[in-house]
């Protein structure tokens, strides 16, 4: 199951990075290939300064080895082994009106002294943050992740659709980072769905990310912005910031497996700003994206 | 003396607006009184898009009730109430030339239920963060630190120098935040030392404050700067970010006992770079400062 979950991401890091650089139409990917010292390694793949991604990363991983002693506490195991891998990608736009996206499909295979799988699961999810909420988009993205989730089991949209909302939430800004998506862990075998279904559910998945993005980038690019726009998307992107470092799960593992650094916080965006006690004018189109991070709607 | 020194930073925080903003001449803080719905508040003023200072802010807060859950832990005390007061400071200035400041000043109290002191200590310190290193400035913000602590006890500028150069570690870049200055903690009551003499030290320190930042401020102002120079801040402010929002108590602090987020979060720059893998030139004025960020030095 890892060497074909590997091979997957693998595929899909080149189907997703070739399909970008052509909507971007200015820059192409720059590549870093990495090894981690305790064993694995990835291939990075950041754009910048383009014509329509002001930064961004497609990046894949599989790292191995002892279990680091932080997440040992963190799984409650000892002594154990293991493999995760996946794909992270964040891509920030430059045209305030085309949302960030983000998105991670990972798998994760823990073994005893002998070598044993003792626990494997998969885990991933993807999810927008509008800067000026189209509602048409919000509900074109929960479309796909439900038509997806729907082939495999007409429960999985509202479960992952709620968990997504729940841990992508700002809790000491009581607001959500952006409208949702889809969010799933520790996706186990158990009577009625083996390794290989979940492999095939996160492969569906992977598989409809650029049709839930693409189309929108397409159509918000080509509209107009002034720097008021530019200094409100600059301003939520300090959220972004604020969430990734303080509450995010997946930057955690990263800084405690002793990951490579540059790979985990190329989700931080490129200009950034925060202004003291910063609200949105009464009835703005700014204020009316904030409102529904207040409280995550029902998109589909 | 939790009275007497509220009483101190009261007056502290009127010395220090008032010179800054002699110093910046053009704009004055805004002041914002909030309370604490458990207990308490604070008195928040803020100063942005000045000639001298880009964003800053200059905090004092007073917060008493029942000690919250996580701090009890924190402790490994239980139901106990507490008092803490403190005053906050951070600068960041507009011109990449003139170092960024932080200060806090700080007392805290623990009581039982029958409402008698169990525990009381004075905490705090304050560092500089340089985009250009200027050695002259280096010693002289440490000298004055080192003179302060002299007239207590020759043996505290060293200590409290270590504490701040270990304590402002980003752990996850390998480098320090700054080039130090002082941090001390959980000054409490000994043989030698009553609180007193703590809240004598303290406000020593305190008073200092001015003369350690302000000529510092005026001489460097002056310097011109490209936007080549503006960028290496704002890229560096990122690394400000990264320590204040992952690795800092204080700010965890706040978030913890439900302080006030837009007092809490007045710490981070107003403009802020986030680049992929970004290295300076070799032999640069940026990779000086970043040779002495990955090495902490004596400058006194």
């Amino acid at each position: 199951m890892k060497d074909k979950f590997y091979q997957y991401i693998q595929d899909l890091q080149d189907t997703i990075t070739k399909k970008l650089e052509e909507v971007d139409g200015k820059v192409a990917f720059k590549e870093d290939i990495w090894k981690r010292p305790e064993g694995g390694g990835g291939r990075t793949r950041v754009i910048e300064n383009g014509n329509v991604f002001e930064k961004g990363g497609v990046n894949i991983s599989g790292v191995h080895g002892e279990l680091p002693k932080s997440m040992q506490d963190y799984f409650g195991v000892k002594d154990a082994n293991f493999f995760a891998c996946g794909l992270s990608l964040v891509l920030h736009p430059k045209n305030p009106m085309v949302p960030t996206v983000h998105a991670n499909w990972r798998y994760f295979e823990m073994y005893d002294q002998k070598g044993n799988i003792v626990d494997q699961w998969f885990g991933g999810g993807q999810d927008l943050t509008p800067y000026y909420l189209f509602e048409e988009d919000a509900i074109h993205f929960h479309s796909i992740c439900k038509i997806t989730c729907d082939k495999h089991d007409d429960t999985l949209y509202e479960t992952y659709k709620k968990r997504c909302d729940e841990y992508f939430w700002n809790t000491h800004r009581n607001e959500a980072r952006g409208i949702g998506g889809l969010f799933f862990d520790y996706c186990k075998a158990t009577a009625s769905r083996n390794m290989n279904d979940w492999y095939n559910f996160v492969k569906e998945i992977g598989d409809s990310f650029l049709n839930s993005y693409i189309p929108i980038v397409i159509k918000r690019n080509s509209l107009a912005y002034t720097s008021k726009h530019k200094d409100w998307q600059e301003i939520r992107r300090g959220r972004y910031v604020e969430f990734n470092l303080v509450h995010d799960k997946g930057t955690l593992f990263g800084l405690r497996t002793n990951g490579r650094i540059e790979s985990i916080l190329m989700s931080l965006p490129p200009h950034v700003q925060w202004r003291y006690d910063h609200h949105p004018e009464k009835g703005s189109e700014e204020e009316k994206l904030v409102q529904v991070l207040k409280e995550p709607k029902t998109w589909v």
